[in-house]
C-alpha cells in the first residue's frame, strides 16, 4: 500500500486519547458538554490562552465551527471578507451562504489578508443599502497554503478591524502547526488577545474529531450555546470532545504533535531545496507545495499518495504534501530517497 | 455518587467499539467517509434492511440527521407534520425552522401519528397559496414517550402518505429499542420498506456518536451528500462513524444492546406495576414514566438521578426513567428495593 | 354582479391618491424612497405619532412588513410569540419560518395576547439551549378577529415585555380601524410610545399598496434599510408609496376612511343584533362574524360575496363580513333589508 | 432644477396606465392576482411570446423577481453562475445569498456570458461534495452595461445549458430596451423559447412598479405561486400589476416606450462619437458609458445629473447616462448642445 501525504487526517488519534476513552468509558457523565472532562478541558484552555473570561465550545469539525461562528455573529445583510483561498469560500459547499451570508473574496497569492486588502473591499461597498455590509474578517493560520501570520501582521490586522468595527475571526483548523512553525513568533496568548473568535483545531492535529471554539469578545459570547444546538453540533456524549481536548492540552501534547508534523514536512522541503526545487508558497508548516517535473511526479506516485495541486506548464506541476502528527520517519526517508535518486 | 436514569447517553460506548478503534488506529484511511470501514458498515446495513439500493450516510447526532434530511427534501414552502411531542418540534432549538420550514404539530397523548391525524392537518391547509404545503410526515420509533408503532400502523401510515404524495421519515434515534420491545411485531426490513427515509440511532444505543441515515426512496438519494457537507456534518475522519457502525451491526450487537436496555426498564416497570403504580404512557421500551407520590420521589432522588417529567396534582408527579445498553442489574435492583420498601 | 364583503381590498384607492399621482407623474424624482414625497410623508407620520426620532420605512404589503421586521430583529435561535389567530402564523405561507424563526402560537378565542399568555410560553421554554428563546411578541390591532386592544391592555403588555426583555411588535394592517373603533381609547401616540415597532397599514385602508413601518426603539433602527433592500422590498419608484401616505396622512384622511369602514360594519352588526344574532367575537371594527342559519346564508349568498368562516353546528355557521373605506350605503342597506325580511 | 440621466425610473408611469387606474378604480375585483385585469394581461403576454403554456406571475421589482425565481429553482447546495456585473451579484444586498445560495461570478468586460465562460466554472467545481453545484445561469438582456445578446448567442447558451442540465434565467429588467435596440435580431418569442424563465421589466419601462415573470419550463411551474406569497410579493390589490401590464402590452406600447428610450440615448451617443469620444462598452440601448474629460464632466454636471461610473485616469472618467420612456427631446438637445460647444 502506498504511503499517503494527502492530508493530516488519514490516521486515527493520538494513543493517549484512546487510553483516556478506555479509562473513563463506563463512568456516567452529564450530557451535552456538561461533563467534567469538558469543563476541565475548557479550564485548561483558558489558562493556556491567558484569558479567563473567554468562553469555549467544542464542536466536531471545521466547516461546522465556521458556519456556527459566522452565522451567530452577522446580521442578515452583513458579509464575510476572506482571502480567495479561504476554506469557507471554496471548500465548504456554500455552508456560509446557506446561513444567508455572502463571502467577499480577495485574490491573494499567499492566502493572507492585510488591512490594505480589506480597505479595497470596504471602498467598493459604499452603495448603501444596495450592497452587503462587510462585517467579519475571516483568516486562517496556518492558511490553506501553509503560510502563517507574524505577531506584527496580526496586530495590524486586529487594530484595523477594531478601528473599522469589523470582527476578526481566525480559523485555527491548523493553528497548532501555525504557532509551532520554526519561524513563527506568534503565541497562543496573542491569538486570543488579537481576535474576537478563533478555534483550536483538533481533527487535523491528533484528535478523532473536535475543534475548540474560543470566544474572546464578550459581546459575541451571549447565548452562543443556542447556536451550537440549533445547527446540530451539540453532541449528546459531549465527553468525547472534552476527553480529547483534555489529553491534547496536557503537557503541551497539542503543540508537540504539530511540531512533529511541521518537522517532517521541513525534512522533505529541505531535501527538495537542496535540489533547487521551487515552491508555490513559502511555508514552514506541515503543508508544502513543491513544483516538480511530471516525470518525477509519476515516479513518486508509484509509492506515495498526494494531490497534484496546480499545473505550472507542460512539464511541471505543483503537488501538495501534508504531514501529520503521526507521519513516521520511514515515510519521509523513503520519499527523500527517491528525490535524491531521481533528481 | 448517584446512579443516573436521566438518559441513555450517560456512559461511553460498547467496549467492542473501543477495541476496534484501537486496532485500526494507525492505519491510513481515506477521509470524508470514503474509508473501508464506512463502506463495509454500509454494506452490512443494506443486507440487514434487505434493500440493496438504499443509500446510507453516517452523521454525528439526531438533530443533525433531522435537519439535514428534512431540509434536503422540502421545497421552501413545504412543511413538516409531527406529533406535538416530536423531537424536532420542541427539543432542537428551532433547527428545522432555521432551515426555513414550518413544523405543524398535532397534539397526541401517545406521541404517535395516524392517517386521521394527518387528514386533519391537510384539511386545514387548503388556502393555496396563503398557507404552507404539508409535505413530510415525521414520526419517531420508539417515540419520545417510549411508545412504538406496530407493523399494521406503519403500513397504514405508509400507504396513506404514498396516496397523498407525502414523504414518510422515521426518526430512529431509539429505533433499536423500538424494534426489540417485547410486544413489537415490526422488523427492520419493514421499516426500510415502508419509509422514504429513516435512521438507525447509534448515540443512544452504545456508540460514542453516530446515526445512520438510510434513504430508501431513489428520488431523495440524488446528490444527498452535498447536504451532509454543507451542514457541517461530514467528518474528515469518517472512519470514526464507520468503525462504530461496523461493530454495532456485527452479530446483531445493535439489537442486543437495545434489548438489554428495554429489559432493564421493564424490570422496574413490573416492580412498580405490582405496587399498583400508574404510568403516563404504556411503554415496552427503555423509557418509562411512572406516576409516583412526591414523598417517594424525594426518597428515590437521594440515590438516583432522573427527570421529574410532569406534575400530576399536589401529591403526585410523573418521572422519567431511562435505561441504557449498559445499565447494570445493580442499579435496577437498588431502585426496586427502595420501591418495595417504601411503597 | 354580487356586492362583495369578502375583504377590504376589493377596490382601488382613494381618489385623492390617484389625483396626486396624476399631478406629480412627470416630475423627475430620486429613486429608492429618497423622493421628496416620501420624505414629507415620513415627517407627517412622525408628527402624528408624536415621536420625532422614530424611523419610518414604506413597504408594499403586510406579509412583507412582517417578515422584514421580524427577521431584522431576531437572532437565529430566537422565536416569535403570537396568538394562534396571528396572520404570521397561518396566513403567510411560512414567511417567517422561511427567514429561520419559529413562531410559538397561543390559543386565544379573541385573538389578543396578555402577559399571562406570554408567561405560559416563557415557562415552557426554559430548557436552555435545547429550545428556542422566545424574544418577540407579535400582536395585531385590530386583530384578525376584528377585536382591539385598550390603552390599559397595551400598557400592561408593553411593561411586561420591557421587564422580560421581549420586543413588542404591532401588526397594524388594520390599525386605522382599530384606533377609530367607537369603543377604542387607544391613540396613535400611545401605540408609538408602547411598541418597539408597528406599522400603519395602507393597503386595507384606501391605498393601492403600502404599509408604513415605524421603528420606535433606537436599537432596532440601526441599518434597517439594508433589510428592506435584501428582501426585495425597496421600490425603485418609491414615490408611489410616498405619495400615497402623504395623501392619507393629510387632514386625517387615513382615520376618516377607517371610521367609514367601521361605521358601515356597525350598521350591519346593529341590524343583526336587533334580530338576536350571536357573533363569534365582539367587534367594533370593520370585520364582523355573525352566526347565521344556513338558510339565511344561502339567501344572502345570492346577492353578496363573503367568507363562511366556521361551521357552528348542522344548522348554523359563522360568516365573515368586511367593509372598506369605500363600502357604499347601498350595499349595506341591501344587506340589512334581506336580514330584516328573512329573519 | 437639473435634468436627470441617472436612471430610467425617475418619472412616474405612462399616462395610459394612470387613465386605466382611474377608469377601474371603484370596481370590486378579486384579490391576490385573481382579478380580471391580471388574467387578461397574462393572456396577452402568452400571445406575444407565442407560448400558451407558459405561466406568468407579476411581482413588484427586479430584486424581488430575482430572489423568488432563483430560490424556487435551486436545491440548498446549488449555485448561480453570473457575469461579475450581474445585478444579483453586487446590487441586491446579498438577496440571493440570503435565500441560501452562492453566486459564482465570472469577470466579463461586456457583461455577457458564453458557454466557454460557464465551462470554466464547471471545471473548477468538480470536488464533490466539497463545493457547491453550479445549476442556474443568470444573464440579463440588456445587461447592466447596456449590451445585448444576439439570437445566435442566446441559442448557443441555451443549447449548452440544456446539454449540461443547467437552468437558464434571463433578467429582463430592461428586456424591452434589449429587444428594440436597432442592432438586435432577438425576438420576444425566441427569448421565451430559449430560456427556462425570464421576466419582462415594467418598472424601468413606463410602469409604476411591476415585473412579469414568465416560466417556460413546465418543471419549474409547479406550485410556483407559494413562493410569491412566502417572499411577501403577493399584492392584495394585484389589480395594480395587472392593469399596468394590460396597458403596456396593448398595441406594443411596451416596445414603443423602450424604443423611445433607446433612440434618445443613441442621439447623445452619436453626437459624442462625432467628437471622437470613446465608450466603456458598445451599446445600442438606453444606457451609454462615454469617457469624458473631467473638465467636460464638470460643465455637464452643472445642468445634468448622472453617475460618474469609473475613473479612467487623472484626466478622464467614464460616466453613465440613462434615458427613459419619457426622456424629452429638450433634455437631449441641451446635452448635445453643451457637448458640441465644449468639446
Amino acid at each position: 500500500m502506498k504511503f499517503s501525504f494527502k492530508n493530516d487526517y488519514s490516521e486515527g488519534c493520538h494513543p493517549n486519547i484512546l487510553q483516556a476513552l478506555l479509562r473513563s468509558n463506563l463512568e456516567q457523565e452529564a450530557g451535552y458538554g456538561e461533563d467534567l472532562f469538558s469543563l476541565e478541558a475548557k479550564q485548561l484552555i483558558r489558562e493556556k490562552i491567558g484569558k479567563k473570561d473567554s468562553e469555549i465550545y467544542f464542536v466536531s469539525g471545521g466547516t461546522q465551527a465556521n458556519l456556527i461562528v459566522i452565522s451567530s455573529i452577522l446580521k442578515p445583510y452583513q458579509a464575510v471578507i476572506s482571502a480567495s483561498t479561504g476554506h469557507v469560500l471554496n471548500n465548504e459547499t456554500g455552508a456560509i451562504e446557506a446561513t444567508g451570508h455572502k463571502i467577499l473574496g480577495i485574490e491573494k497569492a499567499d492566502g493572507k489578508l492585510t488591512p490594505e486588502d480589506i480597505i479595497t473591499v470596504l471602498e467598493s461597498h459604499t452603495n448603501v443599502p444596495h450592497q452587503v455590509m462587510p462585517k467579519l474578517v475571516y483568516i486562517s493560520n496556518s492558511t490553506e497554503l501553509g503560510t502563517i501570520y507574524t505577531t506584527r501582521e496580526l496586530e495590524d490586522l486586529s487594530a484595523f478591524c477594531k478601528e473599522r468595527s469589523l470582527y476578526l475571526f481566525m480559523d485555527g483548523a491548523r493553528l497548532g502547526h501555525g504557532l509551532t512553525a520554526e519561524v513563527s513568533d506568534l503565541s497562543l496568548e496573542n491569538v486570543a488577545r488579537l481576535t474576537d473568535v478563533f478555534y483550536l483545531g483538533g481533527t487535523k492535529n491528533g484528535a478523532l474529531i473536535g475543534e475548540a471554539i474560543v470566544i474572546n469578545n464578550p459581546v459575541l459570547q451571549e447565548d452562543f450555546g443556542f447556536n451550537i444546538k440549533q445547527k446540530g453540533a451539540l453532541l449528546a456524549k459531549g465527553r468525547l470532545l472534552g476527553i480529547q481536548f483534555l489529553e491534547l492540552m496536557k503537557d503541551d501534547l497539542y503543540f508537540d504533535l504539530a511540531r512533529h508534523a511541521n518537522r517532517q514536512a521541513m525534512k522533505i522541503k529541505n531535501a527538495l531545496q537542496e535540489k533547487g526545487t521551487a515552491f508555490l508558497s513559502v511555508t514552514y508548516t506541515n503543508q508544502i507545495f513543491p513544483i516538480l517535473s511530471n516525470e518525477l511526479i509519476d515516479i513518486l506516485s508509484q509509492k506515495f499518495e498526494f494531490y497534484i495541486w496546480k499545473k505550472i506548464d507542460d512539464q511541471y506541476s505543483a503537488i501538495r504534501l501534508i504531514t501529520s502528527w503521526n507521519t513516521p520517519d520511514e515515510g519521509i526517508n523513503d520519499f527523500i530517497e527517491i528525490i535524491n535518486r531521481e533528481s
